[in-house]
């Protein structure tokens, strides 16, 4: 087995200052940035500086401690109330966002102004290591399904297909697809990962890809178009998927291009699991399709696409323009699985079925 | 109704010069490309400079004048023969290569040796004639299929998805999925076009829109990810594309990726036509999956893009990396929908199932 580069958490606080990794400027560089404002925040969310349903849970997290450290004075209740509204309505479609900001709002609102600062540092803290813990429990409750596939192969490899990247980058130290993948990896059991591009912004081929080849997971980036011809040609056992919001009927919401897998798996007898903390379940809703807002997003996201310049070039980081110049673009980020193509879930608590009993089983408390 | 530019044949002799337009180069620039040598046309063909099964019929038609006009002597019968070998292995999948060499060489052999280079060229011209013809009639039988959906929404627009490029680029002067789509835009039913991207090389949003937009047909570039969702929110009336090779039963080999939006299109009840000529259908096959040779090609396509640069630095075309330096790829080049996921196929002779019955119906002299 190679040896594991260790994985981390993409945010954090530094000498008072909350910093993210850069996830705009992967694979080509690794870059901290300082986010000191609520606007800076907001602006790393909406660019995707971070992304992926429980790191921006986390990032909200982190945007209430700089709302407070930035507030006007440590009592301006108005103030943080309005500015936890405009985090909140930064993006629209990954639940954690708002999860994170409706559990730390009152909390710092119930302290006393001298300890603001501290409460919603501890917060943001607690925020991180839930997720961070909720991944690793993830990873534990996956990895008996990839070792049991492995068994039925005498021990050959276990043939993966994920879309996106959920893996640390979007999710803490484990990811939530990836954890049951590192799991695996850690525990011997061999595994190859088939990795959707994941257009327009790539982030299986720039993030996914990345995670994986520091980690020695073996690995193999596809088009978005292939995973449907792997699938028919016996070339994938399982397919595993993050998610940014799931309704406690089973509908996920995740990247846009995932339903498509989901229809090729079912076609072909592949089992779709979609891996999940339970704060990215949506209990409010019922009926994915017709609920879950959908984000569009700015055309020019597919208009340009971003790589590195050959070296003879000069190698540096550069956006070229892919469509004729007039051509109109339609950009929606997110599409809706019904749960009937979802096998099943796996959570921190466990796996269970993608259905509304299934996940009231876990989860008997939401129900 | 916007006026129409001419569509044009993409291949065709110019003072003895066989000319192509370089399909690599759009929508950026529209270069002519002389091609003297087989080794020029094979190149070619393989670096996909032409494209597309019926332009591949056409450039290996051409591609026979060639050899002709660069054989040691015009009775070099086993030159002649040799070389039509390599020009029809150049490119595994669309089957119109095979047609085009195994219909022309046998008439170049049976000429008296002054007579040969007429005789190709004769026959290269009837091979690019005949597959313009046949695109024509293609759009003729297509065009009833899209006037009813406009009848059956009162005169409302037809929302038409396509993927990759079967447009004039691809099947000379009409397109075959295309065709249709031109047809009813001159007989004034209005249309709107959603063009699939296409990964790895971009086909859709390169080729197709850079097409439609010089017709002025509307249409509107997606990723190769988004077509589920739009299917999933009634946004699509209507699937149609080209085939690389379709066997006699009817599963249809064609750009990869085509088979996802086949599988979404059953699961949203939109009916899903593949346009082509009766020179791709392969008579002699009869399980797609099983048969068809599939092409997997470069790594390199996928982990470069090629684009245009901003104006401000210099707006000169240029490929940049997308993906990890070491990352593994596969590039898988087509894929194959099962018939039972087709509705229905527009031919030079009409529209019939996707079935063994239907293609028999309409080819009873091949069955």
């Amino acid at each position: 087995m190679t040896s594991l580069t260790p994985r981390l958490r993409p945010i954090k606080l530094e000498g008072g200052v909350v910093k993210a990794v850069d996830q705009r400027r992967l694979p080509h560089e690794f870059v901290w940035l300082a986010l000191h404002s609520l606007d800076e925040m907001i602006h790393a969310v909406q660019t995707m500086v971070v992304r992926g349903a429980p790191l921006i849970g986390a990032s909200a997290a982190w945007g209430m401690y700089i709302i407070v450290k930035t507030a006007p004075s440590p009592d301006a209740d108005d103030y943080i109330r309005a500015e936890s509204q405009r985090l909140k309505e930064s993006r629209p479609t990954a639940v954690n966002l708002a999860w994170a900001v409706e559990r730390i709002l009152p909390r710092i609102l119930a302290a006393a102004p001298e300890d603001r600062l501290d409460t919603a540092r501890k917060e943001a803290e607690a925020v991180s290591g839930l997720e961070a813990e909720n991944c690793r429990l993830i990873g534990v409750h996956g990895l008996p399904l990839i070792r049991e596939i492995s068994e039925r192969k005498n021990g050959g490899t276990v043939q993966i297909m994920t879309h996106c990247n959920a893996g640390w980058l979007a999710c803490l130290e484990w990811g939530t697809a990836t954890a049951p993948v590192y799991a695996a990896h850690e525990a011997g059991v061999p595994v190859h990962v088939w990795v959707d591009e994941t257009r327009p912004l790539n982030q299986g081929s720039r993030l996914t890809a990345w995670e994986l080849a520091r980690a020695g997971v073996p690995h193999t980036v596809i088009c978005d178009n292939a995973g449907g011809h792997l699938m028919q040609h016996g070339m994938v056992d399982l397919l595993i998927t993050g998610t940014d919001r799931t309704t406690c009927t089973g509908d996920v919401a995740n990247k846009i291009g995932t339903y498509l897998k989901a229809l090729a798996a079912k076609d072909n007898n592949v089992p779709f699991y979609v891996a999940l903390p339970s704060t990215t379940f949506d209990w409010t809703m019922r009926d994915g399709l017709a609920e879950i807002p959908i984000e569009v997003r700015d055309p020019e996201e597919v208009r340009w696409i971003q790589g590195r310049l050959p070296d003879e070039t000069g190698g540096r980081i550069q956006s070229v323009l892919v469509l004729p110049e007039n051509s109109p673009v339609r950009n929606d980020a997110f599409d809706v699985t019904p749960a009937r193509l979802v096998t099943g879930f796996i959570t921190e608590r466990g796996v269970c079925p993608a259905t509304e009993e299934g996940v009231a089983g876990l989860f008997p408390e939401r129900s």
